[in-house]
């Protein structure tokens, strides 16, 4: 068998390693079978071989540290450049050719305002950024943060830390507009404490007694960006009992109810009805936040919960509750049919076709409709409620609305025209969730309006100035051109227009869905963990500080090795 | 010129490297002055030496990477261990030789608590764990959190990761024992939500009408370390308007009071007496906390707040406040007198033999002790007010002590014996700051009485082994041995003892002082930079696991190169 071999390697083998040919070597000097002498070695040919191997393994490792030193670099270079912004131009009255430099006034620190903000030849204006919170949440790994996969720092970008990014001086303020007078230009805006409900339990700013500061702002151009708040249409018990899912105090909320609940279950009887229940959690709402935390929680339960408090992940359930007949309505059915697929596969318990119609401390209470037609009444014990579903107007949005006549019918929301102009203005711009328009009231949509808005703004600026000079100027030959040139920029001016490139989600088990968009021929629908990989470095790509990229693949690592923990903080 | 200083190169230069030597050649053999030949260069030097260099260089970047991915798997390792634990031998009514397995209480996840609990052998009894708080909380580290230093969930270890380390199965309850029956060995506990007031607006654990969870717990030792909590001396107003730094709730606190003043100074002119107050950031308590804060307060001021909002670090101002007329006074005079040059230096403002009278929502009323002896009044306003000083029984305490006849002169802590029993009892062990001893109320003090206790209880086992042996047993022989055993090991039991190691203290600008302890004969007083490094590496190895050590070193390598950002949360 064995010379077999060897005369079957010696003969036919197509390969040609010097392993090979050792190894037939040593075969051929077999002692039972007497034959010449083998040629003798050629000395040099080994050292080569082994040289040229050494080479070729010196050569891979060598490629391999000089590209993650170049990385390294290009990122030390890039964080670099993120920690030390260059020199702004400051605030002015005048720009340098003597023209009036207006202000523009934007309110809020979401997608729409941030997108903006970070778009902006700021040295065009004096920017001046108002808003309550003063950083900007990446929302979409939010639903990522009450389990501690994320850590909610790394998802957050001080304004200030945007705004020195930028050309131009920008000063921020944290206050809350109250009141804005469309006619006067002009705002009112107090500093009041954001977060005085949770946190802060005595806020002494201003004192006892005092009011609270009030400061007034006079703009030329407003960019209205305050978002949408959670809306609850008018259910009973919603705002009461149930965990909304918007800021970072909510994602902290949920993380300590889920975990009061269950040291809590810990001290009844296993048998018991109320530990059953406290060891409930229930998702209402099947929008990618409401499917990519109901998601997390029922990974974190399997994966890690399960080692600290063996035996909790068969007590425990996840409810996600949805009233359409589907979860992820934006997305392709294939994947829709594919999450129902696995959230199955992973017990999660997926109730569509209800209605949630009351809340009360422990149960929620829901109408179930059936095939036939008919309806059926369910309760749903809890022991964690968690509301993550309706925009609706802030009343900031609606006072606005009230002052304007072209406003009289918006009621979800204020109704821009092409140019992000709120109808019936003729200075304030209105993006994101706080308008109503056929686009969808989502991160990527209030994320383009604000590069358009910034290239539009900066138009208008150039219109402005060339305006000026037209007005300074008696050249007839300069006159010209410089009318050439407005005529131009004016006609560069195009209407905003929405290109859907794609939705993501995650769904537990290291697996995503997406729908993507490529272009007006191309729509890509994918799940599964591959899709997973695509989803985790689309949101960080998504990001949009080099800093909270890496806060965020380290947070990934570090979950990674130790697994997520369990304290209640 | 050329020529001159090719020549000086060619005679003069005592450096021998191939490059110099091949410039020589070059040089030499310029065609303006005819020379004689240069002697053959000999082939053979030139390789040789560049091999031995090269050969050098290679072997420092061989061990440099050799001892790289040393560290890097011995870490892997360590995390390997931490994250899988060995299997726990599980809890059940009777020992492998048919004695009788005791049940151990924990109260508390402290110091003393955790430094039992992970040194315990918990194999030799039934371990019950209660607190109110699920996790350890590193508090040398905590005077970094509010500035955003350390993050802190990197100094936060769970109860169920220290428990699952030890040899025997341990359950936690995260519940507040309110009742101790020391007669009949029983505890009665109660979940209640411990942050309620912070965070979590509506808890409805147990519904809106449902009393608290209670359950009943019997031990047969009791190990009572539920630490003290913060005394304000009845000096008005403390309670109201000041904020403590014991708890994570604490932390988040002090950070959010800081920025929502210094945001809302923004808004006022820069000349008001009102925005003055706000920047105004008073500490009182000169403890190494209180040092320890103020020092990271006025760090974060200058290093990087002053990058994002220009000028403030002209306008706030960071106010030490101290009843004695020194800060740290556990250090030596001259570490002392070192820390107070550097506070000087800093420009932080050290307020020494001011006691603190009344506290209003805007002001701190105290006295200032005169070199003379005369008192005068001073009137320091506030916008952030920290209040690091006082240790005070918790109520608990109180409540056993008052159950004791040997107790009733105890008003600072329980009165305990050389074995930490506390007196009147003979199954109640009492450590760290819910005690009153010689020893001062510190983390190393209740780390060393942890120890301690676990080494003790484990001979208070073997001892009741032993004794139920000998009741078994009838053979004469063997019952000399095990008396003999028996004698031997209560011989072994020792008083407590505590071996004071040193005190360490951040003091600001990247430099620390230590009063160090080694034996009896030497004592190391040191301050500085240097100082500041030890103060980081002795930190680093008191912490309880891997993970928190790598977290806690990420967090100071991100500080450094990101700085700490200016965002609320």
């Amino acid at each position: 068998m064995f010379s077999r071999s060897a005369r079957q390697l010696g003969s036919g083998s197509i390969l040609r390693s010097p392993l090979r040919s050792a190894f037939r070597r040593a075969a051929s000097t077999t002692p039972t079978t007497p034959v010449p002498p083998p040629p003798p070695p050629i000395p040099a040919t080994t050292p080569v071989v082994k040289k040229k191997r050494i080479g070729f393994f010196r050569l891979t490792w060598r490629l391999t540290w000089l590209s993650l030193l170049g990385s390294a670099a290009y990122l030390t270079y890039e964080v670099y450049k993120e920690v030390n912004p260059s020199p702004q131009i400051p605030q002015s009255p005048l720009k340098p050719n003597g023209n009036r430099r207006k202000t523009v006034v934007i309110l809020g620190s979401g997608w729409g305002a941030i997108s903006t903000l970070k778009h902006l030849d700021t040295s065009l204006y004096n920017v001046v950024v108002v808003s309550p919170r003063n950083y900007f949440l990446f929302t979409p790994l939010l639903p990522s943060v009450p389990t501690g996969t994320i850590d909610l720092k790394s998802i957050i970008d001080p304004v200030r830390t945007i705004a020195k990014s930028t050309p131009g001086e920008v000063t921020y303020l944290e206050a809350e507009a109250t009141d804005i007078d469309i006619a006067k230009k002009q705002l009112t805006i107090q500093h009041s404490s954001y977060s005085a409900t949770s946190g802060v339990h005595h806020v002494t700013i201003g004192g006892d007694e005092a009011k609270p500061i009030v400061a007034t702002i006079e703009y030329d151009y407003l960019v209205f960006a305050i978002g949408a708040q959670t809306a609850t249409f008018g259910i009973p018990g919603i705002e009461k009992y149930a965990y909304y899912l918007k800021e970072t105090d909510d994602a902290a909320r949920i993380r300590r109810s889920l975990f009061e609940t269950i040291e809590a279950s810990q001290l009844l009887p296993k048998d018991s009805e109320e530990r059953k229940r406290l060891l409930s959690v229930v998702v209402c709402g099947g929008g990618p936040t409401g499917v990519e935390l109901a998601a997390e929680i029922k990974d974190y339960i399997d994966e890690d919960l399960s080692r600290f408090v063996p035996g909790i992940e068969n007590e425990m359930s996840v409810t996600l509750v949805e009233a359409l007949p589907n979860v992820l309505n934006a997305f392709n059915h294939k994947l829709i049919e594919y999450t129902e697929s696995i959230f199955e596969k992973q017990q999660l318990d997926l109730r569509v076709n209800t209605m949630v119609k009351k809340v009360d401390d422990k149960n929620v209470y829901a109408t179930v409709k059936k095939s036939g037609g008919d309806t059926e009444n369910v309760t749903i014990p809890y022991g964690t409620l968690v509301w993550a579903t309706g925009n609706g107007p802030r009343p900031l949005t609606k006072a606005v609305a009230a002052q304007i006549e072209e406003q009289k019918t918006a009621r979800r929301g204020l109704l821009i025209g092409e140019h992000l102009l709120v109808d019936g203005t003729d200075s304030v711009f209105a993006l994101g969730d706080c308008t109503f328009t056929k686009n969808p009231p989502t991160a990527q949509v209030a994320h383009q309006e604000g590069i358009y808005l910034a290239s539009h703004l900066a138009k208008l600026s150039k219109i402005d100035d060339l305006k000026y000079e037209i007005g300074q100027n008696t050249d007839p030959e300069q006159l010209v051109r410089l009318q050439r040139r407005l005529d131009r920029t004016q006609a560069s001016i195009l209407p905003f227009k929405y290109t859907h490139q794609g939705a993501l989600a995650y769904i537990g088990s290291e697996r995503a869905v997406a729908d993507l968009v490529w272009g007006d021929w191309s729509n890509v629908s994918t799940g599964g963990s591959l899709t997973f990989l695509f989803w985790r470095s689309a949101y960080v790509s998504m990001m949009l500080g080099v800093r909270t990229k890496i806060l965020v693949v380290s947070d990934w690592i570090k979950v990674k090795v130790f697994g997520r923990d369990c304290s209640k903080e």
